[in-house]
């Protein structure tokens, strides 16, 4: 039984049983109507679930392609950026735009916490010669398990002509992010997150505000060219081959989306954070975030005092089958991360604590046996949401 | 019935009916020992049948990604390079070598025919300055149906210091294409072609005289940044998060190429090509290229007098249920291609000649109606392979 696993990572996320046979759907003519219609639908479904009127393309890519075509579309080296870092996913962000030349000033805060929006309200104000060109900033920040606060960080830049480009990859349809409520102008996100289905396919909105930075950029790109995706989108076709496979099955996790209600999947990844912080906090462990910043996509759990946490995860998987995650970049090994995004409900949560419990207590940490379940067990009963 | 259709372009190809449940595999973590190994397995199997001891990537995205790839790894801007063009893939190593500011110098030949060994011999005679840095070539030119000398053209660069890039995207596993053999420093290719899976994998392999040169180069690449891809294999991690589900698809039909053996599969291909060539024919058509330069990927017929091929390809797809492909770039209204790569057998070429004939039939091309399938028939019987 060696593949009955609970994946409990902040992403790639389980992908919903009902819709594990679109993925092996005959395989179809990438340039055929037929396709046409369905990436016209997986296109209109996503802009919902977006909250935009901006144009959006679907990408065949992981996440990062689709944070590559964020940069390489919008930035001449030389041009000032501005990121807002608190972990590694900001941290790709800096990556990126030092990669392609940009003048990059980092606006960094302690990981675990929220990017400071007064931070960036008084750099903004200094800019009196408008010489910045894009604010670049994360939703959800995965390695960390903090969610933003986007709409008071878009706020902060005002009308400043900069534009706002923002890295919703694991928080899209996770946390509310409605895109053209907060004139977000390139949002990007990925397939393998509360989307539902396998990686390979990433999506990008893009303002008119944006498109008008677009048509000085002479940054080269070609695969990731935002222009070459227009002009091919005008017959719902793909700039390049797209992943017609994924895009079948994606439509069918829209149509999961759009059944349950934008509102309705905000609350129910918000609850599943508040089953697993009580859990965890039941165990004696502690949280890495304040209730605030945390993130309804996944939970950052600090090292339980000098135990392992690479061998906690380890026992995890290969004992209990349950994968977790562990630490990424300068946190691999201060903190342990559960994630609990996308196809995931309460008994999943149960599993998953459950099997921290005993690995806990493999690795000698302290706490009564059941005291995570039962936390969760008291508020499931409840019946609070 | 509607979805009981033959799909018969030069890719994506159809996925054999026992591979495509394993598309629909259980979410898996891409971070685990247990993706690794897979990871491990499609890489080791992509190489026997690249031919190669060199390093091999696989890529999340279609194969003009990886095309990128063998273009913004190897080319600093202002770089002569060489490219090979007789063809619309040909175009986008021109295309992809001007948008990344590279002194792009193209040998162009007739549509239809193969490129001239000659005239890249007596280039490369001239260059006594050694300032050419990378000869781009195709090995199956898709859009018109000609598989290229790849090796006469190795053997014309010699022994000068320039890498030598192969886009064997459609002719990978069709035609022989001996990566180590010939000395092939960097060769891509794609999952939806001969490989039989979907589209959202590319590969890449790279020689030790590719990151000699890789090593010299500084132009922006991140998603398709091959020292990061180098960095990742060493733990059989993808850079990025990988597709996992194609690459789980993707182990399955290597075993099946490995099964058949390359010899097999190349005989194969070339058979299918004789069939179709010959039925068409005996239809009175005229194909585009000679005997010689015909590619075992995919057929390309010119248009039947003053018909449309539109209509042509059109009537095919919705009336008779086989999807084949209309030309490309500037020979877009002037051929028809018939792809036979990958999953494909006699009978479905039986029943796309059918289609065809009756196709030409309704648009009032004279001929005596059965001959296309008649001239297949008797191939068939005859034994011959």
């Amino acid at each position: 039984m060696k593949e009955k696993q609970f994946l409990m990572i902040p992403g790639p996320t389980n992908v919903p049983l009902k819709i594990l046979h679109t993925l092996g759907s005959p395989a179809m003519g990438h340039r055929t109507p037929e396709f046409a219609r369905v990436l016209k639908e997986a296109t209109e479904g996503l802009q919902k679930v977006y909250q935009t009127k901006n144009d959006l393309y679907v990408l065949t890519s992981s996440g990062t392609g689709a944070m590559e075509a964020a940069v390489a579309n919008f930035v001449n080296a030389g041009d000032k950026v501005i990121v807002m870092e608190n972990g590694n996913f900001g941290e790709r962000w800096v990556k990126l735009n030092t990669r392609y030349g940009a003048d990059v000033e980092v606006i960094s805060g302690p990981w675990g916490e929220r990017a400071n929006p007064q931070a960036l309200r008084e750099r903004i104000a200094q800019d009196v010669q408008q010489e910045i060109k894009a604010v670049y900033v994360t939703h959800n920040e995965t390695s960390t398990g903090v969610v933003h606060d986007v709409q008071a960080l878009r706020e902060a830049l005002g009308d400043h002509p900069a534009i706002f480009i923002v890295d919703a990859i694991s928080g899209m349809a996770v946390s509310p992010l409605p895109v053209d409520e907060w004139q977000l102008d390139v949002v990007v996100s990925g397939s393998q997150k509360a989307f539902m289905i396998p990686p390979g396919l990433s999506f990008i909105s893009v303002s008119p505000k944006a498109w008008a930075v677009n048509e000085k950029v002479t940054t080269p790109s070609f695969y990731f060219n935002l222009q070459a995706a227009r002009k091919s989108y005008e017959k719902y076709n793909a700039p390049y081959t797209a992943a017609t496979s994924l895009v079948v099955a994606l439509c069918e996790t829209l149509k999961m989306l759009e059944e349950e209600g934008l509102e309705n999947i905000y609350q129910r990844h918000s609850y599943y954070k508040k089953l697993v912080r009580t859990a965890v906090k039941a165990l004696g462990l502690e949280l890495l975030t304040s209730e605030e910043a945390g993130s309804s996509a996944v939970t950052a759990i600090k090292k339980p005092g000098n135990l392992d946490v690479q061998e906690l995860t380890k026992i995890m998987r290969e004992k209990h089958k349950v994968i977790i995650a562990g630490g990424q970049g300068k946190f691999k090994k201060e903190i342990f991360r559960i994630g609990h995004l996308g196809y995931v409900d309460v008994n999943d949560i149960i599993v998953t604590i459950a099997a921290l419990e005993r690995t806990l207590k493999e690795l000698g940490w302290e706490f009564q046996l059941g005291q995570g379940v039962a936390a969760v067990q008291k508020l499931l009963l409840e019946g609070e949401k």
